[in-house]
């Protein structure tokens, strides 16, 4: 069992930005998420992009943004639970909650917040009928550990920036790459397009377009598929793993059955007080909740993480006053012992 | 007459993030600050002091944040009334409002957001009964324009930064500098009283202490100080400046007697729907604002700047339906004509 002051569910640039809001009441954070990486949509759907509405940002793109955000909370040093869905909230008798995920990790905390953003990202998946008993087993939604694909034959399927920068990259990793797609033309950046076309050129990279993958064989494990090129027969191809890549959709997920009020797929909290839930010690901050006037903006993310903090303190350490300090004046101390602070002014006669 | 979409009062970092979130909404805004530069207390109070909690910057000295915001607004092309303090408002009959400056300044705007933090800057005066009658005739208590020193004889009192700051800075542009403070020791970075120290010895700053400036003449502007040395008689210095840095103070000032509901010295706005004060089509945005669980925050003030500006489209342009566009999908569209958006993805075929 993880024990910790704030259990966050979404490690995006909310609950990011809640670990050093937090850290800087002395309160520990541990984050999970079920794709894995933290950093959220702007790590895994739209890094390369450029957002213009950070405050003090006039661009930055969304992968830069998940980095400072790490660098920012890392003296806090936040746990992670990533590649797990939260599935399940109990609350203790103590007043505390357990947080158990999908593969069972179990974390305990007396202060919830959920920062999920529009959900957890489902990989959309092929419509073949026996493909979930694969799962695990040779068949991959998302690339977690690209090392796994080592000296393997791999196919992937998709016809988007996934699909083309995984292929690159496991074109240098893998025994074999695959790309199939039922086009001819791929939506992806300039570059991966480009690269994708010189790597094929290459024989480096195998296309077959316009195809689908239409059919999984295996016995314990994935040990073929079949590929349908259209107007022609479809040919069978072994392969070690088959990778469709066709995007992520986000989901609420099982979140919707914790009992807390839900309105328009988001979760209702108190009007911008502290962003609590109808559940006391349960809080949803970011793109996730909803109150009048919301809007779902990071910078509002990050306001909205900030005053949860306040709250969970009064929780953590119930009729403790605390005193809002500002990190100009009396530094930052990291739970690791470093220590950040403004340059001192000296007092010093002039002779 | 200046007109405007939205009046902002202070041009701290709320008031010049609002200006970019006003300008998504394609709204014009303008500035109206008593302090001679954008940046509130960050560039007045602080500029060389770094912040931790400006979300995703790590570190970020406040002066180097007004930089990035002006940066950020700039392409909305606000105008700005500086050194001149917002004095009164007057509702008109067509339900927009004139604000008018200390120096009779009029801006005319259906919207007015105040954002002027702990209040207007005043600087704290020396007790010299005749003062108020050399103000602008030599004596300032605040250096706008350094220009105006030169090739003159400047006395500056006073032992903080600023105090240190000017009195290098002017040693190079005035034909003599005094600096006078009532102790031997001064309170500053290190640098600064170590180059106080250097010109002093080199001849370029004429140091007097422990002393004070305790009389002042001159017919219609001024012409001599009185400058007494503890222990020993008072001598009288011909001069063409006097220029008290004893501090800022901030005051809410006039402001205070617009009719808004003030409440611990801050203005009550309704709870974070859009931080509206008691009169319609007046906000209150940042350190200023009260409202139950408000923080003094920069990320807080982004936050209801943000909020405002929706607010404000509504009354700018009633009946009309904003939908919320996001810039790494739809770009920024500057008023200067220029355009920023994210790299389009390609549809091509690989052959």
């Amino acid at each position: 069992m993880i024990t910790t002051d704030i259990i966050i569910i979404g490690a995006g640039p909310t609950g990011l930005f809640a670990v050093f809001e937090a850290g800087l009441l002395k309160l520990k954070c541990h984050l999970i998420d079920a794709l894995p990486q933290p950093g959220g949509q702007c790590s895994e759907i739209y890094p390369k992009k450029p957002i213009y509405d950070i405050p003090a940002y006039p661009e930055i793109l969304a992968g830069d943004l998940t980095d400072k955000l790490m660098e920012q909370c890392k003296q806090f040093q936040p746990g992670f639970t990533l590649g797990e869905r939260a599935e399940t909230i109990d609350k203790q008798e103590d007043g505390s909650f357990v947080v158990t995920t999908n593969k069972g990790t179990q974390h305990k905390a007396p202060v919830v917040a959920i920062a999920s953003g529009l959900g957890s990202f489902e990989p959309r998946k092929p419509l073949i009928d026996n493909i979930a008993s694969f799962e695990g087993k040779g068949v991959e939604y998302m690339i977690k550990e690209p090392e796994l694909y080592r000296d393997k034959n791999v196919v992937i399927a998709g016809g988007g920036d996934s699909a083309l920068d995984w292929s690159i990259f496991l074109a240098d990793v893998a025994k074999s790459v695959t790309l199939v797609h039922r086009r001819n033309e791929f939506r992806g950046h300039l570059d991966s397009v480009e690269k994708v076309q010189e790597l094929k050129n290459l024989g480096k990279i195998n296309l077959i377009t316009p195809a689908e993958v239409t059919a999984i064989y295996g016995d314990e494990r994935l040990e073929a598929v079949e590929i349908a090129k259209k107007d022609e027969e479809a040919i069978r191809m072994e392969t070690d793993h088959f990778i469709p890549l066709f995007g992520l959709s986000p989901k609420l997920g099982p979140i919707a059955n914790w009992g807390l009020e839900i309105e328009k797929n988001a979760i209702k909290v108190n009007n911008a007080l502290d962003y609590q839930t109808n559940i006391p010690g349960i809080f949803a901050i970011g793109d996730g909740n909803i109150y009048p006037g919301k809007l779902k903006l990071i910078l509002c993310g990050f306001h909205e993480a900030t005053l949860m903090c306040q709250a969970a303190y009064q929780i953590i350490n119930p009729g403790k006053r605390y005193v809002l300090k500002y990190t100009t004046v009396s530094g930052v101390d990291g739970f690791d012992g470093t220590r950040k602070e403004a340059p001192k002014a000296v007092v010093k006669a002039i002779q």
